[in-house]
């Protein structure tokens, strides 16, 4: 931990238009809970961001305006896409990834990641219906829900995140305030059914979310693509 | 069901500052997914809302302009104990309830729904460790993650609106519509600990959420007698 003493645990997350808010809030409830923890939310323009469903969050400063951070947060969704091609998005995540001591992607965020060449050798996960573009940016897939990878911690879909950002949490302050915060959010998930993966999941229910992602997924690996061209690597 | 054919799903969270995001983010990303749906945040005025830690999120109206509502969702956090003693949000409750096919809460939400009179006669939950609470508004307490007792739906802390959420998507969409939710969201949890609920956690980590919580739990032992007098229980 290259972190000074005197200043809080600086977190930020990245937000961008058509994030899947879950993403985010889900480790914003996690990592935002200990004391002497700063945890703002970073944009390109200080306007409200609306998620893929319409949520509408608030930017809490600029990338421009950013802190070095501690911990760097990448969230998924529908929006990732266009990301994956934004210099000045990319530049911004090299640059506080660089310093952080942890950068932790949730769902689709990992391929902003690979995008800015941060996955490149490393083990990763992301979301089972995106998780075979991982080799464009040079990461070794992992069948994992949270995988740790040196400072980069990349998650499975969504949910993960509260996974991902509970170890996180561990790492950061210590098993037991890990623990802490995980009694405080009651999380002890009793899931309806069991149809969280496609590897408990029926057939017709797995197919049912291939097709509703079908085209999204097509254009995120034409520009996968693009970017293992722009990285040099041969996926 | 009452929901005329020709309109969407109208869903709609109350907004409150000192809300607890996830209580309001985890059931949004389930119950807002499906297709003509629209699931919009109410609040006093139009202005952005902060959640205990500081997040912001920007309300879609506020209450006086909410549509007749087909679930209503009242979520939790420290700031729920100035709502149990507000009136006109109380008032709004109350009218919306007595529409919707179902209503939702999470976590302390559920003393909101105690406070606008809600939970007489009905099996309940809430937040651990204010559980002990739920017989100042004559609800039942029932030690279950989520309970379903007629049109309303009472869930543990802060995740168990996840679990909730699915629980009522599929209510409202039918089994298979919750399970293709459930893949899309990636929702099979792997907790890396077991300390979701004081049955499991260490009795240490139990006693320090209890320290980290007994100021707001004792303000809202103290508001919720008062509410019980004015509702006529005697508890």
């Amino acid at each position: 931990m290259t972190r000074e003493k005197d200043r809080p645990l600086q977190i930020g997350a990245l937000l961008f238009e058509g994030i899947d808010q879950l993403d985010l809030t889900g480790p914003f409830e996690v990592l935002a809970r200990p004391p002497d923890t700063v945890f703002r939310l970073y944009a390109k323009s200080a306007a409200p961001v609306r998620d893929v469903r319409g949520l509408r969050l608030l930017p809490d400063a600029v990338l421009g305006e950013t802190p070095r951070l501690d911990v760097l947060v990448v969230p998924g969704g529908f929006g990732q896409e266009a990301i994956m091609e934004d210099e000045e998005t990319l530049g911004w995540i090299r640059r506080q990834a660089e310093d952080a001591t942890h950068v932790l992607s949730v769902c689709t965020g990992a391929l902003i990641l690979g995008a800015a060449g941060l996955l490149k050798g490393r083990r990763a996960t992301t979301h089972w219906a995106v998780h075979h573009l991982l080799p464009y940016f040079g990461a070794v897939p992992a069948d994992e829900r949270v995988v740790v990878d040196g400072k980069v911690t990349t998650t499975a879909g969504v949910t993960a995140g509260l996974d991902g950002a509970l170890r996180l949490a561990a790492a950061l302050h210590g098993e037991e305030a890990a623990r802490t915060i995980q009694l405080f959010m009651e999380y002890a998930p009793e899931p309806p059914f069991d149809s969280g993966s496609p590897k408990i999941a029926s057939a017709c229910v797995t197919e049912s979310v291939r097709l509703l992602t079908q085209e999204i997924t097509a254009r995120r690996e034409a520009t996968a693509r693009r970017v293992a061209t722009r990285l040099g690597i041969e996926a």
